[in-house]
């Protein structure tokens, strides 16, 4: 009898993609496929592994509906979104850093006049006075740049997560005016789990992991001719800041709220978008 | 500004787990999760190609019901499913070698009388008749084994596909007599095409790949003491014998079927079980 020849299946997948139309997909199967075969080898995973791991997945995309990306999850607590950020957003000189994106964005909501609250009902929370100016990587202002928030109630969810929430509530979008600057009036955002009722909780619970992620804002800010950003605003001092569920923070991007004199608090951020590289797709 | 560190993220990922209470969890993760980050990096993954990996895995998972599971055959046609055959199976030294499970298997059927034919219905195929015996890897004949078949009709479909056949039709069990002996009557099988309707259909596609398996029969022999036998007799002169779409072929289970006196076609195969090694879990 033959022994078995591990490589020979592996080389043999490959092959077998030789036709394949689209040179950028050949390659990229290739690839992971070959990532699959030798991260399957090294574990020597068994055949009761094997089921598990295609009920887990089976599980996960049977999770996801209009309203829940458990895929999206599952690679953000895998530290997958995170790198493809990395991977596409090398955010250079000058430039603000991008983080995930999320599951939690809503489409585009209406533009709402400068300083405007983006409350749509009153919430226990700390009022929040945001001013923001957005500019190109040289300093110049960038005037009319579409600024889109989005953050969690008090209660640690999204409006399109909370059915007692009022839709659109505690997001908006803004535009910048002539000096590059917007302003929103809000409240101090708070730490929360992501879903965790799902095949991610129970990995992270099995894992050891607690599913946090530090209190932010959402901010997805777009400029004609300029790199679409997208990112957050932590909050300092959060006890999740080193232990993000999903890998989001980074220095830049954590901010200290300051008193006001009206008493509430207040966040300047200057964000700076890169140049739009040049596309010749999409 | 930070440059981006890749490997900072992965680091990151991994030690996360550094808790996780199950060890070989643990460990499975951190290869899987390594390999994982690698075949991105080196891919330099875009966005959009990120998007279109989450909107795949989705569209699979939902692809799965109690009749269809999309994940298996995606396992099936990356050569995953073969691997970790191989790496379970090492057949050894007269044993008769293994191939993929596949999605088909429908439950333990009744056992037939030595002989019977497994046809619910009759169908125009070529009469056949299987005539096979059970032993161990020393050549002594195994009383009482259990041996579970199934094949597709004519049209390339199993019962379990197609509503027009009847439930448990070419299929059924047989227990092998004192000398290991069974035998049973079915029809030549045919090539048929794995499920191509579903996301891992249109992966074949992009992938220049056909979806066709060369005609088989299945089995799954059972005896207490000795390892499953699951593997399948493929039919010589199959013209999909070098291309499977699941890379299930084995040299040792490619069979000719013999011309018979009364017309029909018979096979004669000798099965070999290796002894169970012994287990201290499951
Ligand atoms: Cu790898
Ligand atoms: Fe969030
Ligand atoms: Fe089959």
């Amino acid at each position: 009898m033959s022994t078995p020849d591990f490589a020979a299946i592996t080389t043999a997948a490959i092959d077998r993609m030789a036709e394949a139309p689209n040179a950028r997909l050949r390659q990229i199967l290739a690839v992971v496929l070959r990532h699959l075969h030798d991260a399957i080898r090294e574990t020597r995973l068994t055949e009761a592994e094997w089921e598990a791991a295609i009920a887990f997945l089976t599980r996960t995309g049977q999770m996801c509906t209009a309203e829940r990306q458990e895929f999206i999850l599952l690679s953000d607590v895998l530290g997958v979104s995170m790198l493809v950020d990395a991977l596409n957003h090398a955010a250079g000189d000058g430039v603000s850093e991008s983080t995930v994106f999320g599951p939690f964005y809503a489409g585009r909501q209406p533009v709402l006049a400068a300083g405007a609250s983006i409350l749509k009902r009153p919430e226990e929370g700390t009022p929040l006075h945001m001013r923001g100016t957005v500019s190109t990587a040289r300093g110049a202002p960038l005037a009319g740049a579409l600024v889109e928030v989005w953050q969690t109630a008090p209660n640690g969810q999204y409006d399109v997560q909370d059915p007692q929430q009022p839709a659109g509530h505690l997001r908006a979008s803004f535009e910048t005016a002539a000096d590059g600057s917007f302003a929103f009036a809000t409240i101090v955002p708070v730490s929360y789990p992501i879903p965790d009722d799902g095949p991610v909780g129970a990995l992270l619970e099995a894992l050891g992991r607690h599913p946090n992620r530090p209190a932010h804002i959402h901010f997805m800010i777009t400029a004609p001719g300029y790199r679409r950003l997208v990112t957050h605003l932590f909050i300092e001092g959060d006890p999740y800041l080193t232990s993000d569920a999903v890998f989001g923070v980074k220095q830049s991007l954590i901010v200290r709220p300051q008193a006001q004199a009206d008493g509430s608090l207040g966040i300047d951020y200057a964000f700076t978008l890169a140049d739009a590289p040049e596309r010749h797709d999409e």
